[in-house]
């Protein structure tokens, strides 16, 4: 079978912006066009990864909008949304357009304007995510994470300075990426001095609100070299759901989504997880990194903690990982989150990501959605 | 290539639920999983055509817990929203994840909880589908819908009572719909003297607000008979968008999408308007049947109201139109729409449909999202 090519991509810088997410969107989907020199009006489907710009901003249809500003008349569009994972979600939906014969040329564009709101107002929009009865009793998702987290800590024995280091990692990274919401480091001190959010998790165990968009251009690899030279291919994804209601989980330190998208994904690679050269994980909150980490089968279950003590995890590491500088240092603008994972993949495969540059054929994204309710898993390599 | 199948079909009853969209959901989608005795765990991919439910209920992640309601851990989940085309936007993600390989048994559910609010709260909330300059100046769906059967009406020579009888119609076909919200006849006096809501249309041209859900199974025809003595194929679909900002179109009383939607649809099913032995329009607004008729190659531009003073669409005509009732008597919740319409399809082809069965082999829906803003239609056929 034809595999999916994906021939450009972009992104937005991510952070405050003084922009509605009609605007960052177009943003970003004209500047993946550009990449690829194509046209609005060649586009087959537009995908756009949006969790609430209904709740956020009042404003609905948002891919109309969209198809509109780029001079797309007469493309199918649609969104799609599945909360935090919505970019995932997106790039799993325009692969299946083009490979279902469906659409011959697919843009996605991903995007969540946030800073407008107030760190509480945001996390309320995204805590109505989870089950009611949790909801009820006064669940958000920072409170799920601090919970997990202890449990991890105990059961494994990790100290709470690996946590830390997860967030002076990718802030490290994020220094180098001109797109990143924070280009700071942070020194372990101030990670375990910051104020206590959900504990044991600090202020800088968590990733940002933020406003931002990413964007990528699909289409069969039979016809990618029409219109660039370098691409990447869509070699495997897959996705999968935990429960809905996080305390029903047997081991809250396993990702049940994690596990199940990534056997989906690497059996279609043909590829295992000691194929994976570098990796973007969803590091929405430090914890997440360690229980990713080892339900990817990168590292056994519980040892995710040391392969970040000792540097396995580094730019100059064995596997490197979030080079983008992640979620933490990068920004979450929700439904741009997958595809910015995925568009970092792109750079790096095509040795285009500058000073955060690491070597590698093979790169694995991973997108979750909720606490881990919806999960999908991206492996790309070049051709 | 091997076709996409369906092999369960579900609707709940539509109009005022004591319930929310998760319920309904969850009612439907069991439904269609007991037509096929299919088990929750049995699916692959499971997608939810919806609008809104972050706007009306302050929930999101419903995807999530429809596949904890259903059993369905593991199956991959994902909400899709083209506004009121979301039910459309579902069949055409179920066919291509079908289509594409990712999943050999996919279930889609569409549904919406409208009627805890007010009309005008939900009008507001459909409004905020519409390009923001046009909403500034307090454009609705319902504005734009009487300045344009106002040009109809004008340009077509059509008398204002060809409208009131699209109403009088479904109403009579939804008498003998168990699911439908109105069993109830109206006669044209009553259609023509009821209150001018955006002239010159008035109430009983226009759709109810209303709760449901509806559902469809794919899954590939060559194992449709392992699950299903009778099942229908998906012979043909496509999407297509309109300009955004409704005023820049070149003609106001064509549907741009309508007309490129089904080329795509026909082109596939390697089919033609004449093949279509009946058919479900999205009558939103009395006018928007016309409208459909005529850009889906049924009558010739401006005939469509001929065809309904003509009988030609009533359910022993040629050429029988919303025999469901269409969403003018059984009632439009947002996500659940174009489920329903397919839904229709379904049971007409098995012949299961009844009081109000019908004749023929091969059914067309059309599922306009905004005022026609982007629209997908629909063939289904018997294998």
């Amino acid at each position: 079978m034809d595999r999916v090519a994906i021939i450009g991509a972009s992104m937005t810088t991510f952070g405050d912006r003084d922009a509605w997410v009609r605007e960052l969107l177009a943003e970003a989907g004209d500047a993946a066009l550009r990449d690829a020199g194509v046209e609005g009006d060649d586009l087959d489907h537009l995908y756009v990864s949006n969790m609430a710009s209904g709740e956020f901003e009042g404003q609905t249809g948002v891919p109309n909008a969209l198809a509109h500003d780029l001079g797309a008349l007469g493309a199918y569009t649609q969104r799609v949304d599945q909360t935090s994972a919505s970019g995932g979600a997106g790039i799993y939906a325009a692969w299946q357009s083009v490979a279902s014969g469906a659409s011959e040329m697919t843009l996605l564009v991903g995007g969540e304007k946030m800073t407008h709101k107030t760190t509480g107002e945001a996390t309320d929009v995204i805590a109505s995510l989870t089950h009611p009865v949790e909801y009820k009793h006064g669940v958000t998702l920072p409170s799920f994470a601090g919970l997990t987290a202890r449990k991890y800590l105990d059961e494994y024995d990790a100290p709470r300075e690996s946590l830390g280091k997860v967030a002076v990692k990718n802030h490290r990274n994020g220094v180098d990426n001109p797109h990143a919401q924070f280009r700071k480091e942070v020194d372990l001190e101030t990670v375990l001095d910051s104020p206590i959010v959900a504990d044991p998790l600090r202020l800088y165990d968590f990733c940002p609100i933020t406003d931002g968009s990413a964007a990528l251009l699909f289409c069969p690899e039979s016809v990618a070299e029409e219109y660039a030279d370098d691409y990447v291919v869509v070699s495997g994804i897959g996705g999968a759901t935990d429960t809905h209601v996080v305390h029903e989980r047997e081991d809250p330190t396993t990702m049940q989504g994690v596990v199940e998208s990534s056997e989906i994904a690497y059996e279609m690679a043909d590829r295992g997880p000691e194929d994976v050269d570098f990796a973007e994980l969803h590091d929405m909150f430090t914890i997440l990194e360690f229980l990713q980490s080892e339900d990817l089968g990168f590292f056994e279950k519980g040892e995710g903690w040391k392969a970040v003590e000792e540097g396995v995890t580094e730019r100059d590491g064995d596997l490197p990982i979030n080079t983008s500088g992640g979620l933490k240092s990068k920004g979450h603008p929700l439904g741009a989150s997958g595809v910015a994972q995925a568009y970092e993949l792109y750079v790096q495969l095509l040795g285009d990501a500058g000073d955060r540059q690491v070597e590698g054929d093979v790169g694995l994204a991973c997108n979750v959605g909720g606490f881990g309710n919806c999960v999908t898993t991206t492996i790309l390599e070049q051709p």
